[in-house]
């Protein structure tokens, strides 16, 4: 059995189950999981060392490529068995977890997050791969994401193999597998185009390290299928309209450059407006590959797209892997230090279009705390891309909840990408082109352009007094964050108005 | 005459005074000069045109690499001669202006300050270069800096070159002159060591556009002879013991990796101590050479040391000038953004040490802005090599002004370099190592090690009201600022005491 799954001789008789397998990990352990925006996470080491927490308390540090799904980590949370977890997760449970201060989180840049792992600040006791197969040499093929797998599996002390005997046997082939080195000999990455290979099929293992195989047959969490409303249709079409812009100006070609887009309905929306354009032979490097790419790529109208991981909606994941060596072809997967590299992004001058929790007049922007405090989801690959790409795009709806809360602020309450890495900023009501503009000219462009109308006098007002006042980039530090106290404490960023009117 | 600086057959005849020079720069033009951390600025055109401003007024838009020297950015601005100004400086008049509104100011990254031209939204109309010597084939060898001068030489309509004739010829050949070229299709920057030599000696150029040229006989501003005080030695002192405990755990050698360090006193001190200390074979992978860099040279302790540009006390320069050949062998100037690519800095895994104005308990660093508003420099080259280094170090003094003002706050009144960018934070009280470390962690040891007594209290009593509130990185709105607005309003951070006890 699984002998197209388990080429090295004699690992089969590694094969246990799930519980067994999760008893390796022990109290105060470091765990080191595949997963990259719940793609090829662990289906069931991890859950069963959550049910073994709950009976026999133990607790770990988990390290991922980024978020995992099947809600795993909140089964961890609710275990108790999380310590501290990084470098990202979307889990309603940890993330409440993590803002009461039960759960200890490192929100890292997703490009660096293998760097501490790398330095020696941390050291994985067991990693938890799941893998499409293992090579005959011990070394390990991934299967829909890649993450920082590659770093976990050379600094690991210890393995455990997922084998996802759901995953066709064609995924294999698409990953690209290159490491830097460590310092002090770190390698160029010779990457010069979206679809330049530098690697191999599979990640190079030290078979003796692998101490237990798991099969699972489940597949990943699907995305959300995002359905496009007014709002983000807005916000779609002025960037499109922008796009167009540059093109007439001789700034962009219609072919573009390398586009990177975060997840969400936005980003999905944008892409899906290439179909109907003139855009064509668009390329992405991004971090994840969602549908609007796979359609794009059946339109014609994407010859190639690099990512780290592939997070579709159910109705895309059946036609991807049902038919996958068409698309083979056309996209590759790679570490998340090699797909997030500054070092790429800049030279292949990437167009990053990253979602913002809200942005100040001057363009800082908070990628991560609503309110100021509370952690959302983390930067993810936001500043990875923002701050090396060609052009830098921000999107958000102008309001929200009714016109409770604005997205356009005096002063972000917390600063993810601040204003020296912010180029276009976005809302449904209009864009804010930043390029060359001072402080004082991008607040009246963000204002004038971006703000929804109910916000717009209130942000006027604010930017007048606090420019009377003086300053490269004026404030009144004792109003600065008086909107965000206020929606604090009557659910509403607008002013009180008067009841008796 | 000049035989040896205008190898240009027929150019001699381009030589005229500075005034006339001066007369091409019209109303509005884009102006864009050599000059890098005062080093390598125009000495006379640009002086010239502030003169015919004052009879004549005129407005420029004026780029540079960096700093200009000679109090030429503040008799510009006295003239009325500066609409616009990017991407640093340091000049008390015209930050005045910033301040006030005057003149509009963008703050760069610097190592990306020469994208807005590649990318064709800006476009400068005439280039001033500081030039050692004009090849035959026009090409020019720049002075004591590189700076973004390729960039103005390939991009400006008409070159205006100012032969410096004080600046000795044994300069020729330390300069390392490398284009990325322009998208979509920049090259990699094959730099693996501080001392890789990829480019040429001089800065290639269209002869055609040279339009005039003045001869000049000023050397470079000097910097600042930076006398160690208690709190640079006690900073230094944290610093040195860190890294020697980095060596220990076996994480770095004796040659630790490439340093890069900011201006400034601190940043001197700790290269100065690194003379004593058992550190051997140094390199610097930086944007700008100081003093300590040419006494480590000198003491057998530094091998190889690259930047952008030279700036240095009056008797280092004399030394360096009248002996060039020693050095030339250990040092390399490049472009700066080359010296500053976050392609190179994270290959080279770079230790970045750089001056925060302040810091928060939670690591986020205002490189820029007093009181969150006022100009203070701009934030250089500090998230450039921040973002990308193996170590990113950000050093300050814990209070100033004595004890009116406290360095480490509840929340950083602008941030440059975000929680995600800085490693390690030192004071004269101490250093906290923030690698690893969740946001409650952070401010723990932050408050613990680097905070003046002065302010302990009130940084532990915001910390654990605001963490009883709740939130990942827990925070009081409404006194978040307060220490700030207090300043502005009384001058001092501290809560007034009771005046009648």
């Amino acid at each position: 059995m699984y002998e197209e799954r388990i080429k090295r001789s004699g690992m089969q008789g590694l094969i246990t189950s799930a519980a067994n397998a999760a008893s390796f990990i022990k109290d105060g352990m470091v765990v080191a999981s595949s997963g990259f925006t719940k793609a090829g996470d662990s289906k069931a080491v991890l859950k069963a060392f959550a049910a073994l927490a709950t009976t026999s308390p133990r607790k770990i540090t988990l390290l991922t490529g980024a978020s995992l799904g099947h809600g795993t980590d909140g089964t961890l949370t609710e275990a108790g068995a999380v310590h501290k977890r990084m470098p990202f997760q979307v889990d309603p449970v940890l993330r409440h977890a993590i803002n009461e201060g039960s759960v200890l989180f490192l929100d890292q840049h997703l490009g660096e997050s293998a760097e501490l792992i790398n330095e020696n600040i941390i050291r994985p006791d067991v990693a938890i791969i799941e893998a499409l197969l293992i090579e005959e040499d011990g070394s390990i093929v991934p299967t829909t994401s890649v993450g920082n797998t590659a770093t976990f599996a050379a600094k690991a002390e210890k393995i455990i193999v997922e084998i996802n005997v759901s995953v066709p046997l064609s995924l294999y082939g698409v990953h690209d597998i290159f490491s830097t080195g460590v310092w002090p000999d770190r390698k160029i990455i010779p990457i010069t185009a979206a679809g330049t290979r530098i690697g191999t099929s599979a990640i190079p293992v030290d078979p003796e390290k692998i101490i237990a195989i798991v099969i699972t047959e489940t597949i990943d969490s699907p995305a959300a299928i995002n359905e496009r409303d007014d709002k983000t249709r807005s916000i779609a079409g002025h960037l499109l309209q922008f796009f167009e812009h540059e093109v007439k100006k001789g700034r962009l070609t219609n072919q573009l450059r390398p586009l990177q887009s975060g997840i969400g309905k936005v980003a999905n929306a944008v892409l899906e407006g290439f179909i109907d354009g003139d855009f064509e032979h668009l390329t992405m490097y991004s971090e994840v590959l969602q549908d609007s790419t796979f359609n794009l790529i059946d339109a014609g109208k994407m010859d190639f797209a690099s990512a780290s991981s592939i997070t579709v909606s159910q109705p895309c994941y059946t036609r991807l892997m049902t038919n996958f060596e068409r698309y083979k072809p056309h996209i590759v997967l790679r570490p998340q230090d090699i797909s997030n590299a500054a070092e790429v992004i800049r030279r292949l001058g990437v167009i990053s279009i990253n979602t913002a929790i809200e942005f100040d007049i001057y363009g800082n922007v908070n990628s991560t705390h609503i309110g100021g405090t509370k952690m959302m989801n983390g930067i993810g690959g936001s500043n990875d891309f923002a701050r090396n790409a060609y052009l830098s795009v921000f999107v958000t709806q102008a309001s929200s909840k009714n016109g409770a809360i604005s997205h356009v602020v005096p002063m972000a309450s917390h600063i993810d990408n601040s204003e020296h890495d912010v180029d276009i900023v976005v809302t449904d009501f209009g864009l804010a082109d930043l390029r060359g503009l001072a402080p004082r000219e991008r607040a009246k462009t963000i204002i004038s352009n971006c703000a929804d109308p109910l916000y717009k006098d209130l942000l006027k007002d604010y930017f007048l007094a606090a420019s009377r006042k003086g300053g490269h980039t004026p404030h009144l530090l004792e109003e600065a964050l008086s909107w965000h106290a206020r929606m604090d404490i009557t659910g509403s960023m607008q002013k009180e108005t008067n009841s008796f009117a």
